[in-house]
């Protein structure tokens, strides 16, 4: 039985509200380093959920030193910039990282934040209606008034947030998530924003702080998905070499999120398929620095990685003999 | 879709070698610990592939301290046990270990190899033409005397070994790789095995060293099949507890090899499914300390939990909407 997962990428017309960090990075690897290049959540979320969703809109801030350029380039992929604000006499998010050997871990070495310190989301008029939103990593009051923003309630409100914001602004990011329908995190904040080191206590307490739909990335060692009492289990693709991990959880986020807005249909089992493309995404963002794999993929490309995705796991499912 | 592995456990009458330690552990872990129980590779090996192959015969050795009873539990499960050299005026093989908190680590508190040190491997005449061979965790020179003491080639042979070996008997453990189908390993073996940090990589060295098919054991995160250019991941079922880690690795190959003995097949699809059921047994293995859960199994229960795992990483396969 060859296993195939039929899908049409434009047969719904929803479109997607992203906020977050559009930026500058600077990032050090074991391959090598950058100067300042594109980067922030929203960035990467953008540029992923473009090859799915038919309306991508931005919602950002950058200084009057971000390129006009890159600017054009978020455009050419079909993103919606009105949202985005441009402060001429500021300078844009500036984050700069070194990662360690096993490219698992990694110092931040500089942030900036700029014009993100008095960041006031603004939303057009022409994005009210959006019907799926994501919420890039930010502060959470900040993220929670692009909700109280929106004039319809849209379907689905997923959000990604870090443990630093566990840190410094717990009570924040609790009223934050309670008003989300998915929370995209990592093992380790998981654990942290639980009290629990298993992974499936983690997710029952999670979940009763108000999402729905939990995702939990592990990195190297794929995503879970979890629904009351469903679990579903996405690996990530075995990779030669990973060459820069910066920007792959955003990278995940808009895959997943750009593929629900694109078939418009949040069942559990959609939500399955999602992980998959967000999966699929951010094994190609690792591949090489910043946005340079992301900003030059196509649909057949994209649906053979899926394709090896789904091999990956799958078993056949007849008689054994 | 509803999915189902269609099995039946009793269509084929293989029989099955196993070597390896039967010994006493002595156990703690954060949730408590444990007198001088039954242990020892072989001790897991056979108990987990009892469940599916219809011979099992042990290659081991014992001192006069084993009791009967634990022998005769082996028996009961239909393990033969001709192969248990029993020597009267020697003691067993003794391991004590503790776990660390979050139960992926532990130290060695006591290795008292005893009969082990002098383990001439004697394989009785009745075990002669066994076709499936499971060489537990041993010294690299006395697995490969099972391999030259057996007069008929078997189908499948498969070697479990550890990083202690890699240390002190390379060249042996070497020799002995290169005569085996399957080799199993953890991926901090196989990062050390091959001098290559990614899995994809160090797959494809320690393949070239000799066997056919290569599975890297990943714990909590699942685990991998390799074969040529093909690779399979089976996840592991995210567990609200872990009791007792010991044994499971060796419940795992237990489970993986006695399915293909039952099987009698070892084509990649098959060993998919051996890598599931594999997976199963070791999961059952953790949630009481030692062999406790391993020896009041039934085939209904195996069935269920290879279910779960199916339906942790299966997709639905229809239009996305």
């Amino acid at each position: 039985m060859v296993v195939q997962l039929l899908v049409n990428l434009t047969f719904a017309a929803m479109s997607l509200l992203v906020i977050g960090s559009v930026a500058f990075d600077a990032i050090e690897t074991p391959f090598g380093k950058t100067d300042k290049i594109i980067g922030g959540a929203a960035t990467y979320i953008t540029l992923s959920s473009s090859y799915f969703a038919d309306e991508v809109n931005l919602v950002a801030v950058v200084g009057g030193d971000f390129p006009k350029n890159d600017i054009a380039l978020l455009e050419e992929h079909g993103i919606n910039t009105e949202g985005l604000q441009i402060k001429e006499d500021e300078k844009s998010f500036f984050w700069s990282g070194k990662y360690h050997n096993d490219m698992n871990s990694r110092d931040t070495l500089i942030t900036e934040l700029n014009v993100l310190e008095t960041f006031d989301p603004i939303i057009p008029e022409s994005y009210q209606g959006s019907e799926y939103v994501m919420l890039g990593n930010l502060a959470p009051d900040v993220q929670r008034k692009v909700i109280e923003r929106m004039k319809v309630k849209p379907k689905l409100i997923a959000l990604d947030t870090m443990n630093f914001w566990m840190d410094i602004a717990r009570e924040e990011l609790d009223k934050t998530i309670a008003m989300v329908d998915v929370l995209i995190i990592n093992d380790e904040e998981a654990r942290q924003l639980s009290g629990e080191y298993a992974l499936v206590t983690a997710a029952k307490k999670i979940m009763a702080m108000g999402p729905k739909f939990l995702i939990i990335k592990k990195g190297e060692h794929g995503a879970l998905l979890f629904h009351k009492d469903l679990v579903y289990f996405c690996p990530a693709l075995p990779l030669e070499s990973v060459f820069d991990p910066t920007g792959a959880g955003d990278t995940f986020a808009g895959g997943f999120i750009g593929y629900l807005a694109s078939t418009d249909n949040v069942s559990f089992d959609n939500m399955k398929r999602a992980v998959i493309y967000g999966s699929a995404m951010a094994s190609f963002c690792v591949e090489k620095f910043g946005t340079e794999r992301l900003i030059r993929l196509d649909n057949n490309t994209i649906q053979n990685r899926v394709q090896a995705f789904i091999d990956l796991s799958q078993v056949e499912l007849s008689l054994a003999k």
